[in-house]
């Protein structure tokens, strides 16, 4: 029974805290946070864990085995680091440093001390997201061409991060899930509308090996909260609406292929149109796993110290998405100059 | 009564064909088109028009008093060049011709003759296109701050243009006559995944003067079929569903202002907020006119010709989007490098 | 090379017209309207067809071998009548008459003299209602449990028939289409809101053979358009939305079946809960012919009266719905009391 | 500071705690349940509340002021009245009792010893249903035509009661806030699809005096969830959606009016429609209070109890619903033939 304890009991916190106390092979032992009135909420829920003012106390706290970290990014890396040093095993929420830089020092760090790194790329454990890795990966899709993504909404405007670290995130997390082909260069464009905040709407094309791109729209600054993800294959197509409530995951037999017949005459009116053939076919709709995504989440994480074995989501693959939020924020303030990214895997 | 003389009688033809009919103010004369099957479907729909297979006889026919060219990209120069320099005045499909110094011979060429030139900027006649600009020019949406269309589907493939060409078009002829910034740059991306095809897919980026941007997604490759723009200001914003069967245009009450109230406590959690007003009002949904808008476009053409005025659609506005059309293909041949467009309004 | 004439240029005449123009096997050779806006429309699309002010010159015309009637309800009976004693084949628009007695005798009238009677009703030639029919006769849905449909609209107000007639006789040619169970018993609600007018909104609960169900929800003063029936049964449910533009029909494998493992203990709050299993499976979105349903209905009258077959659509069925009109009219004015339908099917 | 005993720690039973424990104006002071785990459950959650098997300890217990009765309905009328003669204020779950006998002995009993009593009409409490009462009595609707709802969806099955007493008693709660019309006469038609269950599906109509019709059409066999409400009215029309996350309420501007030109000429196609105006207006979406029904319900409790005042959901408004549900079981256990209400208020 792992002991849990929690930095940051804020917005996210207390849902990291519920699943903590709820999930099987951890337990609830610690909650700290600079608020009192965060400490007054989580002290009358969970009357039984050690509350803390100081986050040091929590990481000295011998009821503790691992440590979530559920602050503001700017301080993942410190808060995390630390953790690792009180030889705590650690799950830091998304992303999981500022720099690819920090990512890499955290990952050593849990390397050479044997302990479970993690980062909290919860999408990755929801149904619809394990399913479309499915699909892909028996090559019910077939070759990726596309991976299309909008992710907007009204706020939250972050005050330490731009919209792509708060809200790209999420998509390069279920890229690195579902594709195996690595980004070679990114494009992306954006704008900051709102006087001494940062970007709060960009788009990001990245340009993947094998010739498939991945495009993101996010912003905080929409009037209608849209969370759909397109992704195209020569076989199949996918649509994953998380806003629907139920039917999240539809798969379309439809495409396009090269026709061969060539010796068709054609009117004058289709001359100016390639002879191609369009397969408009069924759509199948997946019933999806309905078990909280963060409740997986965490007995995962409590199963990998366990066990000794590798997240699903690791150090490496949070620093593969800060790596990918770097070279777009890059290009982003060059009005989508392309950024190479080759050698990216390699060198995580 | 103008009489009206239709060069192509293909896949949108039929439907100019249709409306120069049954517009107010004009007739149709003439139909010419290469294909047998096309000239006997048009002879049997309009007996009393003149049906040629040869463009030259039709634009040569005293009773052909306006040139509407309806043909592949390709040739809308040629045929609206021969028109005018047959005097006689031309509506010309999108876009108005493959390049912008064609574009701006044929300009030079009507304001010379003081013939009407009009390009099929069809959306701009749509009620939904209308009500948008109304509420622009009226302040009642604000500063714009974006505008981000999605424009998908599953085919159709053109051979001799890719789908910016096609798709983007639309979104760049509604830009065009419901803002007046002007764009500075652009950056595009895009990819083909159909071999021996154009592009398929593709991601614009413009910047406008004054700050605002605008993106366009297109696509030809799309399981479902997508018309969706949002237009973000700093009053309202708007979402255009063009899929909708009536309720097309949605005005939001919603947006951020920055909280001048600097001194209020705030709680741990929140220190990660920016200081914002986050405003969830009414939507309003009005209603449109639901008047083809192509029967409104003939009979503009047709009133512009009576009255020597000047097209909510001419010239000047098809080689503006040309222009933008050539800035995204350029861009899109880098990977989004941005294309510098300063000097393009005051050039045309 | 069958020639048709069409008795009634109105509002759906125009329809008929073209799929008899259009279709395979036929041709149009008549048209006859009172009105002279409506020949003149007719004339100018139609110029090779006769066109009539008399009905009776219609009829008279050895051109037409088949007749359709597409007038208001109430002159159904008399012209049909009149068709088949000149010795022509007839489609009649739903209702196929006035009453079933009207029905009777046109259907006695075409057996005596080897004539289709055929009646226009549409839905069943849809690519949606053939798949439902296909999923029911191949056991997929199982044993059906209810057929409940929702069609609302705003307007058309008939002056000659209330709601029942105009819109729950598309529903009741569905039901004897893709149904082999008899209507037993029928308990119609409804009411009239506009004063002068017959009633715009009523509720028809049918009672079927074995213990299904069939419930109409039809009405003319609804703000918003809906055309959606659910279908409910053992092993699978059907949603069929009609104003959807391509995901008419969907298939739920979903129901609930009798839990039989009775020895488990239960907490208290489950008491008040059936031991039931309820199954959440995939849903399933078959592709349909896209081929319009008008143009398939006149392509198999033409064939019925070519091989002298009996129509998918013929009297008899026109007879049944009509029956089940009359009784929900009769209980419509009794608040719901109901009427028995037994010997229905005997009866016709 | 009221304090707060619940009985019943099943279903619905621990979002009524948890609104008595945040609710201002009181505290949950118990909790009663016969299951060991609800307690455990219940202790663990409210580590500072009696946890109590027998429902008299909780009654008897001083520090509870009032008691919520969260059981199956067959318990509502012993455990109220037991709580009534201990001279707590009560607060029943939907519906108040099983019968309109005992719901009067309830409200007897409470006027007697000037305690309140209310019953747990959620919806009542939502920001929707508060819109729509004041569009109602501002007038905006016009005169009330109908109320048409769908409240459909799959499981859960009741053991103790049909889908009527289950689903439709939510909206009779509705009408019952919103509408002043008294219902006259009800006709019910339903089956039951499920072996050795009760009803599963029905349809009620009632006949309101003044003219108007309210329709409810409940399912527990649905393979979809609709929670849709049409509300007609001479002025304006109402559609209310609850599975809509954030647009829940729109307000057309539609319908339909007797055309008082009766002069005009019409074309025969023209004939067979009434001369009516159909008005296409705008939509108007408000925004709606987003704060939990059931918190502002349990303040209402509170502040009722505090100030001696009558609840918007009171003993009377829970007599009226059991009295409907009483008429609507009757009718359908006759196929629909209508039952009288007439005097039901005076009664009442």
């Amino acid at each position: 029974m792992i002991g849990v304890g929690i930095i940051g009991y804020g917005y996210w916190g207390p849902n990291l805290a519920r699943c903590a106390a709820e999930a099987d092979g951890c337990h609830l032992a610690s909650v700290a946070d600079l608020s009192p009135a965060a400490r007054r909420r989580a002290s009358q829920r969970y009357p039984s864990a050690d509350i803390e003012e100081d986050w040091r106390s929590l990481i000295a706290n011998p009821k503790v085995d691992a440590v979530i970290v559920a602050t503001p990014t700017r301080w993942h890396f410190e808060l995390a680091l630390a953790a690792l040093h009180a030889g705590k095993h650690v799950l830091v929420e998304k992303p999981i440093a500022s720099s690819s830089r920090e990512a890499r020092i955290l990952i050593e760090e849990a390397e050479r001390r044997g302990l479970v790194l993690m980062v909290d790329h919860t999408f990755v454990y929801t149904g619809a997201v394990q399913k479309i890795r499915d699909l892909i990966t028996s090559g019910a899709v077939g070759d990726i061409y596309y991976y299309d993504s909008t992710r907007i909404n009204l706020g939250l405007f972050q005050a330490d991060v731009n919209v792509v670290w708060d809200l790209a995130v999420h998509d390069l997390a279920i890229l690195d899930f579902v594709m195996d082909a690595s980004p070679l260069a990114v494009s992306a464009t954006g704008a900051g509308h709102i006087t001494g905040s940062p970007e709060n709407m960009a788009h990001l094309t990245f340009y993947l090996e094998g010739g498939a791109t991945a495009h993101l729209n996010v912003n905080w600054l929409a009037p209608v909260k849209v969370r759909r993800t397109l992704i195209g294959g020569s076989r199949r197509m996918i649509v994953y609406d998380d806003v629907e409530p139920s039917e999240k995951v539809k798969v379309y037999d439809r495409g396009v292929s090269v026709d061969g017949e060539a010796d068709l005459p054609r009117a004058e009116e289709e001359l100016n149109r390639l002879r191609l053939n369009y397969r408009m076919g069924d759509i199948w709709t997946p019933q999806l796993s309905v078990k909280e995504a963060l409740l997986t989440e965490m007995e995962h994480f409590a199963q990998c110290i366990e066990n000794g074995t590798k997240p699903m989501t690791g150090g490496s693959s949070g620093l593969r998405v800060v790596t990918l939020l770097e070279g777009a924020t890059q290009s982003l303030g060059r009005r989508g100059q392309p950024v190479e990214l080759a050698g990216m895997r390699a060198a995580s």
